[in-house]
């Protein structure tokens, strides 16, 4: 432990990108994605209708100010979702030899858009086929340049959308942007569109609608009622508190996949209501007990396919936990034991406890290290939980 | 740092408990309680229909074995919902000076089936007034006195429900329960059943049907589209992973509360429904995408008033992200030099990032340590993010 060396822990690698990349919209994921290809040596031109937003673009390290003539190889469009098909189709008259690609959270309706505004430019297929439509499953509460990172986009799927057909140039556009993806340190994965569009709604669009609509019944509760939440409700309804506007124009652009979804849930959800409708009158309602049973059984089933963090399978770490004094240097001390003991610390989570001068850190560790973990922790002093 | 004295954090004070307590039912909840109440050296009793769970309870130091004369001062019933109130009624009758109270989730129920049983072996009026509704609102995914932890209350609301009508011996028997809750370190929140019942089924009862319902949606999706669930998923659905026994325990005994907010949520869905099937039809439908924008608004506006953990007001730290190596004794480096530096830590969260030898270390602190901590950190050889 003589050195710290958290630098060397990201390595730089040679860029995959060739020639260089003209970021189009400079908020958070454009920022994000200059600074990754910067730290990898790619020339990055920034622009963006805000003349602000791109000065900040570039103060925080994430490329140069556009020129009047960028000659890039590759155009990444990081624009709002509702401009996004018009500044792609743009760009792809403006720059005839660079590939484009966007960041938008819907792509069935950019697709569309895209080829509705070329054929109003009479470009043709060639055109289109130096597109390829890309959607980062990435993102942070907080919003603009100020907020990128680099590895915003570490580990994270991207999926990218190949032109239609099989032609020579598609395959061409699209093995340019996943070398981008590459340099991001993304995951790409292909897939048509719809498919996509199919997954998001239910992995992204549903959750966030019925996260809203669990919240939205908390507006009209009483304070009392309110300061009985619990983890279970903050976890529910956490990404309620994200943009309004971003996410009115990123449902209204996947309605009809959105729309499917949501009838299937309300269609349970009107199984359960009619179940509970039941019992309230009758506590003895034949059939309605394991109506509610089977709509819970049905999203444990659900659940147990969500993958663990990071997109990885889930890892079946043990959990120990242990109380640590709420004085500096108690924590680093906790761990440099862990540390001694020869255990790896797989995950890590601190809480503490409201009005006690302590806290809980749960430390995951493999199955087979949690036994030794326990019997040495106390030896050395720590009191460990459950 | 030369003691680690986990174990001093603890300080024993002495219990308001006056008399013994018999805790019935020996799962988690029951077992934490006799942990926390034999913290304070009060004696605890255990007793479950299970010989097994009472042996195991008594193993992890949370009482000794009830025996066939007790005279507890105050019974804990620690029971399933469905069968709580039987049991409470049972207990009044078995020990005619001591008070009773329970743990399950919903309190109207029960309080009407000690009523109805009580009726049935024809006690009066002071029987009952021995009883206090209880509900902690703690718990774990795990269940069993093996889960159990003295501290599984601390902080948390614990809500108590007095004898109706404004009796002395009502009163008396609150203030012997409040002792209790005060003993467990749980925050003692009075309030009818009905209230609570209201109450549960919006922070409580409505998020778990919510996640079950969005859950089951994953069900029957391709692997490629759950392959992209992000956090926001995860967050959303972790509770459907929940026992379904209890939770059609619960769901059945508060029918009345959660059916009235669940068909308030399906009225606000339908109205999402509605606008997003008007935008599948026309992607310019008029006033649509009002709609929507007004239910994630709500949304925001809800959530806005859930408390931070613990049910304290949330707390404004603000969060530093700190690349670290994954290797043994990195993490406790980075821990050791932020106390170094002289910045208490609030709150850490480890993220692995998939496919890297990097973790990202999310330290919360102080908003006025933040630049210095990020001043300090790159001088020590970490890489700090955003």
């Amino acid at each position: 432990m003589s050195e710290p060396s958290g630098a060397r822990a990201d390595p730089d690698t040679p860029a995959r990108t060739a020639g260089s990349v003209l970021v189009v919209g400079s908020g958070l994921l454009g920022a994000s994605a200059g600074l990754a290809l910067r730290a990898r040596g790619v020339d990055v031109a920034l622009a963006d209708p805000s003349p602000t937003a791109v000065a900040l673009a570039r103060d925080v390290g994430a490329g140069r100010v556009a020129g009047a003539d960028e000659r890039p190889a590759v155009v990444l469009v990081a624009a709002p979702p509702d401009v996004t098909a018009d500044v792609v189709a743009a760009q792809l008259l403006a720059h005839p030899s660079a590939v484009v690609t966007d960041v938008a959270s819907v792509k069935g309706a950019v697709l569309q858009g895209v080829h509705r505004a070329l054929g109003r430019a009479g470009a043709g297929p060639e055109v289109a086929s130096r597109f390829v439509g890309g959607h980062p499953m990435a993102g942070r509460e907080r919003s603009g340049a100020t907020s990128a990172r680099a590895d915003l986009f570490t580990g994270r799927p991207w999926v990218l959308v190949p032109p239609p057909g099989a032609s020579a140039a598609g395959e061409a556009s699209l093995q340019r942007v996943l070398a981008l993806v590459a340099d991001c340190r993304g995951v790409p994965v292909v897939m048509a569109a719809e498919q996509h569009d199919e997954a998001v709604a239910v992995v992204s669009h549903v959750p966030q609608v019925a996260a809203s609509l669990v919240a939205a019944r908390l507006l009209g509760a009483a304070d009392e009622a309110v300061a009985l939440s619990g983890q279970g409700l903050r976890d529910v309804t956490r990404i309620a508190a994200s943009d309004p506007g971003l996410w009115v124009q990123i449902l209204g652009a996947n309605a009809r996949p959105v729309a499917r979804a949501l009838h299937a849930l309300r269609a349970d959800l009107d199984d359960v209501l009619g179940a509970l409708d039941a019992l309230a009158e009758d506590g003895e309602a034949v059939g309605a007990r394991a109506r509610v049973a089977r709509a819970i059984d049905t999203g444990g089933a659900g659940v147990a396919r969500v993958p663990g963090k990071h997109g990885a399978s889930p890892t079946a770490y043990e959990v120990v936990t242990v109380l640590v004094p709420d004085q500096p240097g108690r924590l680093a001390r906790l761990l440099a034991d862990v540390s001694d003991i020869g255990v790896n610390l797989e995950d890590l989570v601190l809480e503490h406890a409201r009005g006690r001068p302590v806290g809980l850190a749960e430390v995951s560790v493999q199955p087979a290290d949690r036994p030794r973990l326990e019997a040495e922790l106390p030896r050395r002093g720590w009191r460990v939980a459950g």
